[in-house]
This record gives structure tokens, sequence and C-alpha cells, in this order.
């Protein structure tokens, strides 16, 4: 095995192009054989190995930059720098990440999981290169898909005035995550399917020849018009009007094109544009052939491609998609709303059922966000079904355009809290700090499946401005489903157990937990009241100016942010009412990043367990019953 | 007078053309008329005369949506819609908003204050209007500036596509608020330069006929290239391959051209783009010849145009631009970024010291984030200016790319706390709340303008990660400057005066407001102790622990959102620690959208004023305190 030998990128200097081929081939195998069993994004992976390769051979790392957007594409970077003996840890707790980590290797010289960035990061490395006086080559790496993000067009906005040197290579696969969609998806179809482009490249330039060689003005106008067709003779006159050096489309599977263009590019002065086009999946048929499935594979068995499922109850995001279709049917208002997610929010039945009220409108938050509040304005009920952590992308156009104008649209927020093996960069966890201080907006949590149901229903009739519901990244409890939801009266919460010692006020899942800490507790005499606070925002008041006047000691739990989160709400509301000596805990996500491993071992990490619950409730206990529940005082 | 017998859009329709032109003249006489006493955008509305007359002569408002970009420029639609009247009290308390403002008028269908929202909420409107069956037109207003926003950019990604019809006018007056940058802007320039596409436009179609008419394969390859030709034969091949049907340019000042310009872009079906030039400050020569000046006036002498400024100490903004130049002079690896707002944001002086380390990037919040980002990683100090409700655009940057790997970007918040006139789009009350929720983050503000060079020099020589100093629209307290100022130990607070009845936690400006309030209270008998909470982020432990030993009651106060804010962070902590009796109460912005009008009745009216602390000092009295200072229990 060639791949035996290859540690570092200089090792690659040292193969011929053919040996170099034979690697991939060997790659392609090693990532099939290792996310087999660990799971991971194999397809844009074995989409990307030989330009992974071209690259470390061709260049330096890390004094060349290489950028990769996303991150998630970068498992063959990471097996070419040193990395390949940790790939049975990858995504797992304390084990190697899935994304690019800038504290896991110096060849990771920028890191995300979030789309859209690297062309910001690569022009920032090319300004600061050239205000140091310093010369190394800057290349960003980027897919189809998050081309259209709004960052990514700024960023190209900028580059193509500046005319610094970098290189783009816009890794053109046909699709980002879900099918794409958008003019510059079409444009970029157009190029590829070369009918428009490539045709009239070869008849103007015939015809060009053919024009006879006569005297006068003609010839001169004939010299003119060669000049101003000189951009038709390039396929990418839309980037080349951008201001960027076109080149392309290439095979991104060809290793000796892919080396030979790229060495053509050092050549030209100014940013590059070079238009790759890969299969996402290659080389593995099941991958290939729905790329979509495969984006973020589950464990499957190689031979067969069948995902080894595990078994439970719906997900939450289950349960959103086929409740929508159910409100759809008969409330032509709703509309659903997704930046390019139509799979992972479960919106793939609602597509089938309602085409035409399924809109997805690509890697693109910010229009999403403001798209469903001029529909909301024309007295639609748009679904604005997005995950908490690219909702961030968002954040301004929720406070601007849709709380400040008080308009009808709902958020439907998945992946809220913990989010397991994708880690930092997608932990759900903000959202309740960034909206609960936005006016007008409402923010409900559900305990389980059949609560997310009637928080759906609440949400749809609501129609006094924006109204937000987040669930987890989990399976269901499994209750019994209501056939036809009632809604949730708007600010209050519901006692799950009575009980004197002490309260919780539990936040969606969280209320799981604090039953079964109440279970155990029981047992010892200390009778927990778990409390569902199931809207965030605004708060059951009544119900916490009972607790004061009772003096009841109260925990609050969340998977979200300590910081200006629920339990913080809860002490302003206190401190604003004036109410003097209560006793209130908070426990939630601390102050740092959590890295990525099982949801239950983030929780574990940051105490939002049971057995956590029960330490802080002993903390918290009256001295007196500390005494009598035989605790020390 | 015509405009006098104007008063809603049916009484243009009965108007001649030459009866526009004139009204269109006498608007120009109002505005600057009126705007020399009240001040206000003056230029870009000067510029949009002539087109909004021809919308509303031609159109059916509210029926057909006129979508004003930003908001700034409707002025006209505002005359035209009845609230010629109300020009007096133009961005003053309780008076007519600066912006449009849905609850204005029925007219006003859409609502703004940040750019580049406007084509996602036309397409969310065409979206609506589609599904409901419904015929009307949609149309909206954007500057060429705004167009370069990303949340524009990918709002006509997502126009080209759907192929909806809908009218987006590209008001092009050759800048936003500064000069415009950018690929988009280039290629703007050059259609209207003509040179290129002009020229080749007519000479392609004349090589095209004097190709002689042969037989054979030639003849049907002219005929080919022809076809294909057809792009060259419009200006705008970057908006027709994005899927635009693109018109123009037209001369925005020419009414008659309008009219017949909009008329025949109805038969067209699909998304419409028409580029429209305009002129900022159009007719009021002072305007027109410095329209960077005039973006947002103060009142001004109509013949001389001479602003009618108000004498003061200098303002933070000033003081911020001045200390950076003074830091670069020695440290290159200071960097200032802005978006589109190096007036603005005091660094019109950096920029002519430093113009190839003042990179404005144009309208693009998110990636001037994550080019600091960049530059930071490659061991830059980007200091990243800008507006508090401006740097909301950029939330998932600063969490994302800067927090997270925790890179040495430094942020100089401007116009933290209220603005003023501009209102409620542009408050900067949310900042604390969503960065002081962000792992690795400081926060800092100033009490006074020295305070905001101390806390600069600690920024820059910050190298830990992201550093933030927020700072006032206000002037500064014209205290003494230190030459050499000294950084702040990060996380120390200042006790301003010493006081042992009650404790005032006060945020840079509040700081004044609470020596004030110290100040009436020591007639009383009651001695504040006001301490600077100079860092928000993260705060004085020892000082508040301190404060507990002490059983001290505690105010805090800040110009930020009560939600999650400063105060809530205090709470936090005690509550954190176990720490129980402690006495708190908040004042801060409540949970409601402010409006425009001075910043000193903005404070009044949600109580940040020296007169309602004192009351908050009354309420919190020990009551043993209260009778002896002789008030009721």
């Amino acid at each position: 095995m060639l791949l035996d030998h290859i540690n570092q990128p200089e090792d690659l200097k040292r193969l011929s192009t053919a040996e170099l081929e034979q690697l991939a081939e060997e790659i392609r195998q090693f990532l099939v054989e290792k996310l087999s069993a660990s799971g991971g994004h194999l397809s844009s992976n074995l989409g990307i190995v030989e330009l992974t390769i071209a690259l470390h051979t061709l260049y330096d790392s890390p004094r060349d930059k290489f950028i990769f957007d996303v991150g998630h594409q970068a498992y063959v970077h990471k097996i070419l720098t040193g990395r390949k003996d940790r790939f049975d840890t990858l995504r797992k707790y304390k084990g190697m990440c899935g994304f690019i980590k800038r504290a896991e290797s110096d060849h990771d010289v920028w890191e995300a999981g979030h789309s859209s960035t690297s062309l910001s990061a690569a022009m920032g490395m090319a300004m600061a290169r050239d205000l140091k006086g310093e010369d190394f080559r800057v290349f960003a790496v980027i897919g189809d898909g998050a081309m259209t993000g709004g960052m990514a067009l700024e960023a190209m906005n900028h580059i193509g005035h500046e005319k610094k040197n970098l290189t783009v290579i816009l890794n053109d696969n046909e699709m980002s995550i879900a099918p794409n969609v958008g003019a510059i998806h079409n444009y970029l179809s157009k190029i590829r399917s070369d009918k428009h482009y490539r045709k009239a490249k070869e008849e103007v330039e015939s015809l060009l020849k053919k024009i006879p060689a006569i005297g006068g003005t003609l010839a001169k106008t004939a010299e003119k018009v060669k000049d101003s067709l000189k951009y038709l003779l390039v396929s990418g006159v839309w980037f080349e009007e951008l201001g960027f050096n076109y080149i392309g489309p290439v095979d991104g599977h060809n290793l000796p094109l892919l080396l030979e263009t790229l060495k053509q590019s050092e050549k030209v002065e100014g940013p590059v544009l070079i238009h790759v086009i890969t299969t996402k999946g290659k080389g593995y048929s099941p991958a290939e052939m729905d790329s979509h499935k495969w984006h973020g594979a589950s464990p499957y068995k190689i031979e067969s491609g069948q995902f080894l499922k595990a078994v439970g109850n719906p997900m939450y995001t289950e349960v959103f998609g086929n409740t929508l279709i159910e409100f759809a049917e008969k409330d032509e208002r709703v509309v659903a709303v997704t930046p390019a997610m139509p799979g992972g929010s479960g919106l793939m039945n609602f597509a089938a059922r309602f085409p035409e009220r399924m809109i997805d409108v690509g890697i693109a938050e910010q229009h999403a966000a403001t798209l469903c509040a001029g529909m909301a304005a024309e007295g639609m009920k748009p679904v604005f079904a997005v995950y908490s952590t690219f909702l961030q992308r968002a954040y301004d156009q929720v406070v601007h355009d849709i709380c400040r104008p008080k308009l009808n649209v709902m958020f439907a927020i998945d992946r809220a809290g913990f989010v397991g093996p994708d880690g930092e960069t997608h932990q759900g966890v903000y959202d309740i700090s960034f909206l609960r201080s936005l006016p007008n907006m409402v923010l409900m949590m559900p305990k389980d499946e059949n609560e997310l149901r009637r928080m759906m229903r609440t949400g749809i009739d609501y129609n006094e401005g924006p109204i937000a519901v987040r669930y987890a990244r989990i399976n269901g409890l499994g209750v019994p489903m209501d056939e036809n939801p009632q809604p949730i009266p708007i600010g209050t919460w519901e006692t799950l157990t009575e009980g004197e010692t002490m309260a919780v006020l539990a936040v969606g899942p969280m209320n799981q937990v604090a039953l079964e800490a109440a279970d155990m507790l029981r047992k010892e005499g200390i009778n927990l009241r778990v409390i569902n606070a199931r809207f965030i925002k605004p708060m059951d008041e009544a119900m916490l100016l009972q607790l004061a006047k009772e003096h009841m000691p109260i925990i609050t739990m969340e998977e979200g942010s300590e910081q200006g989160g629920f339990g913080s709400a809860v002490l302003e509301f206190y401190a604003k009412q004036g109410i003097e000596g209560m006793r209130v805990r908070t426990m939630g996500v601390p102050d740092y990043f959590v890295e990525h491993g099982s949801i239950k071992e983030q929780r574990q990490e940051v105490g939002l367990t049971a057995e956590h619950l029960i330490t802080q409730v002993h903390t918290l206990l009256p001295r007196k019953r500390q005494r009598s529940a035989g605790l020390n005082a």
C-alpha cells in the first residue's frame, strides 16, 4: 500500500503521477472502510480526493494556505497531514474532529463548520500576506452550494475588486447537501452542459478566423469586435465580470489535468477561479447513486451500502415534518421555508405533498428569514425550518425584519441544544439567549413529541407576531399522540409532579432528566416539584409569583447557554419584581464551546444529568432538610 | 403650487407629464426647505424624486407594493401619500419616522432601516401573491450600495431562479453612503461609462449585418453565432445570467423616459431589473457636490449650504478615529475594517494616513467580520469598526469565526446604546446581550473619552482572543486626555465614589448619570458607591464578592436591553456562587423597541436618568434607612 508510507505532504512530492492516481484509489478505499464503522461525511470526501492530493503535491502546506469551506470535506487533507491513524476516533468524544480544527494540526490554518466563510478568510490571509510583505499562496476550496451564501458573494465582490493574488477552487458537484437551487446554480449548469458556452466559443473562434481579411473600416471594426468578444471566449463571463480570471471547467477526477491546470493558474496575476467538476461519492457506487442520502452517513455495510440504522422512537424532526403536513392540509396560509436543508429538517414528505408551498432558497439564511417576513406581511403563515446554529446567520433579520414589525413568522428551530458528533460549530446553545432578548418574540420548547405537536398548533394559530418552537436532535419519548393537538395558552407552564421541597423549572428534554431525579429523590423523602417551563418567553409569571409566595427554592435547567439564558430570565423577573430572598440556582451550558461527542457525553460533561441535578438539590436544601435527609450541613 | 393639491397618489394621475415635472421641482424645493430645519436624509431623497413620482403615477399603491430598501429615501413617497404636513416632526420624538413605517400609513407595506432587505421582502410578497392567486405588482427600489449586501445577493440568486413577476429598480447613484466599492460596482460603472458595452453592441450589430450572405456551413455558423451573441447585445449580461430581464441604463431624472420604461417593462414575463441612473442631491448644488457629507444632513442654511453645527466636546467616534491613528503609527499589525461607514466611524483621517491599512468592504458586515478573522489568523490586529446595530448582521461570524477559534479581532462598536433620531431600527441596545453570552469574548464600555483611549490600548495589546469596546453616539465629557493611555487590567472595575448606603454598577455613560444622582442623594445623607463597571465581561468578581460581604444593595445601570444584559450577568454571578440574600435591581432598556427622538428623550422614556435612579434608590433603601431619610417605610 502506498498509503502506508504517506505521513506528511512531503511524502507525496516523491510520487509519480501514476502513483498519485493509485494513492487516490487507496484513499477512497480507506475512507469507505473507516467510515463504514464511524459514519461521517463520506460523499463530499470521496469527491475531493484528487483535488486534495493535487494541492498537497504541488504546494507547501502550511506555508501555503488551504482553506476548506465548511471543512467537512477535509478528511483527505487529514489523511495526508499525519492524522490517518486517528480515523477510528473520528467525531467521537475527545477524538478527531469531523471538521477542520486549528488545534489539531498546523496544516489546519482555518476552521469552520458553517458554510461560505472560506472566501472571506482567504481574502483576509491574502491581505495580511501583502501587508506583511510575505509570499505564499492562498487557496479557498468552496462548493457550488456554499458559493451562493450571502457572505461568500460579499467576499467575491470584494476579492474581484481588490485584485489580490488568491485562488478560489469552485468544487462543483451540482449539489450542496440538498439538490442545489438558485440562478447561480443554473448558470453553472449552463457552463457544465457546454451547449451554450463551449459551442459559442468554438463558433465565434471559427467565425473570426473566416472573416475575410479586408482593408478599411470593416477590418478595424472586426478587430474591435474580436477584442470585445474576448469575454465570450471564456466560459465564466459571470465570474470574469466580477473581476476573476476564470479557468475551467476541469474534470476534478483527472489528476494529471488538475496538476496541469493548477500550474497554469500560477501564471495569472490577480484572483483566479478554477471551476472543478467533481462527483460526490465518487468511487463508491451506493454514495454516487444517492449522494444526498450519503452526505452525512451513519455507519453502513460496505458491500450492500445499507445503513446500520438505530431503532427508536420518531425523532422530533420527523414529528415536525409530519405534523406540518397535517396542518397545511387545512390551512392554505402555511408555507415551509428551508435554507438548503429540506431533508435534515424533515420536510421531504411536505415537499412531495405541497411542492408549491415548499420553498428551498439554498444556503441563504438571511434571505430565508426576510422572505418569510415578506410573505407574512401578505397574510401567509411561513414556517422557517432552520437549525439553531444556522439561525445565527439570520439574527439581524429576526430582530429587524420580523420582531420589530411584529410579523407572523413561525420558527421551527431544529437541533436546539447539543447536537452530538458535529460538535462545537453546530451546537444549538445560543438561541435562547439571543431570541429571548428580542421584543415581541415568543419562544417555546416541548418536553415530548406530542407537546411539539401542540406547540406547532399554538404557533400556527398565533397571529400576534413571531413565535418559535425549538426542539432537540433526539428521539421522542414514544408518548401517545393527540389526533387533534390543542394549542397551549401562551405563557403558561405546567406542573408535572407536585412537591414541596424544591422546584425544578425545566426546559424541553430537561423535564425528563428532572423527573428521573425526582424519582430517585423521592426515596430520600425529598419531593421535587418538576415544572415544565414550556414557554421560555413569556414566562408563567403567576407561577413564578406563587413559588415566591411559597418561598420555594428553585433550580432552572436548560440545554442552552447559562449566559443570558432561561435561568437568567427567572433571576431577572424576581429582581424586577423586587422579590428578595429567593434561592435560585441555574443549570445550563457553561461559558465555553463544547466539543464533539455523543449528546449523552456532552450533557455529562456540563452536568445536565439527573445525577448532577440531585447534587444541586442536596446543596440547595434548607439546612434542616439537609440534616433530616442525613446530609452534612 | 401644484404640491398644495397633492394629497394622495390618485391626485397625480390627473396631471400631465409637464405638470409632473413641475411637481418634481416643487418637491425638491419642499425637501430642501423642510430639511434645512429638521435635518435628515436629503441627498438620497433629492435623487429619487422623479422615480417616486413615476411609480405613484403609473401604479396603484398600496395594492401595488413599493418596497424602498433602507427606507431613508422615502420622503417623496411620504409626501405623495398624505404626510407632507408632518414634515416638521420628521425624526422628532413622537413625530414622523425617518424611515418607512407600517404603522404610519397603509402605503408603507414594508419597513426597514438596515440595508439590502428589499429584494427578499419583494420576493416574499410576490410568492404570497401567486400562492393566493392575486394579481398586483411588486417593486423593490434598491441602491447600488445595498445591492452588494449578502442578503440582497442571496435574494437575487433566488429571484432569478424562480422567475416570479417582480421588478427590481436599481437606483444607481454611484455610491451608497460612502463611495462605493466592489466588483459589482465596477461592473455597473462599466455599463454606465458605455465604453465597453454600448460600443460592443453597436459594433457587433454592424458586423453581423456585414457578414456576407453565403451558403452552406458558414451561413449556419453565422446564424448560430448571431444567436449566441444575443447576450452581448444587452448591457446587463451579469444580471441576465442571474435570470433577470435587464433594462437600462435609464436616466432617473428624465420623467417621460422613466414613465415609458416602466410601461415597457410591464410586457416582460419574469423578474425585471431596471437600471436607473440618478444623482444624489439632484437639484441642490451643495448636496450634489458632496453627496457623502449630505447623506445624513444636520440642519443647514439653504443659501450657503452651511451646516448649523452644534458645538461640544469631541464625539467618542472622533476620539476613536484619532486614537487609532496614533496606535497604528507604532504598530504595523493594526488594520481598520469598515462595512461602508468610513465617515460615520470616524475613520476618514485614518484612511488618508494609512490607505493600505484601511479596508472598506462595502455593505458586507458578514464578510467584514470573517475577513478580520482571516487577517487575525495571519498575525494582524484587525479593528472592526461597526455600529452596534449593524454588528447584528455579523452575529454568526462573531460566534463561529472569531469567538470559537479565539482569534485576536478587536471590535470598535459605535452607536452603542440609544442613537436618537434614527430610532428603533438603529438602536444599539442588543449587543451586550448577544456578545456577553459568547465564550472568549471580552466586552468593555468607557465612562469617558479618555477611558475609551485606554480601552483601545487594552484592546490592541490584548492577544488572547476577541475583545470589544462599545461606545455611545454622544459627545465626550471634555476630560483631559492621557498622552500615553495605559491599558486597563482585564476584568477590573473602579470605584468612582465611596459610599456605604448602596452601590450602583454603572456601564459607560450611565456612570455620569449615577454620579449626578449621587451628588443629589448626598444632600439627603445617602451615600452611593458608584462603581464603573468598565468590563461588562469578564466582570470584576472580587468586587462583586466584596459587595456581597458588605451586604450592599446593588443597582445596575446600562443603556442596553435588560433581557440578558449586564444586570442579568450580575444576577447570574450571585446565583452561580450560591450567594443568597443579595438585593439587586436592574435598570436598562425594557422589552420593546424604542422609537426615534433625542437620546435624552429616549433615556427619559425608559427611565435611564438620575431622577429615576434616585427613585430606585429610595425604593431599595433598607427600611430603617428609609425612615431615617424621612421616607415612608
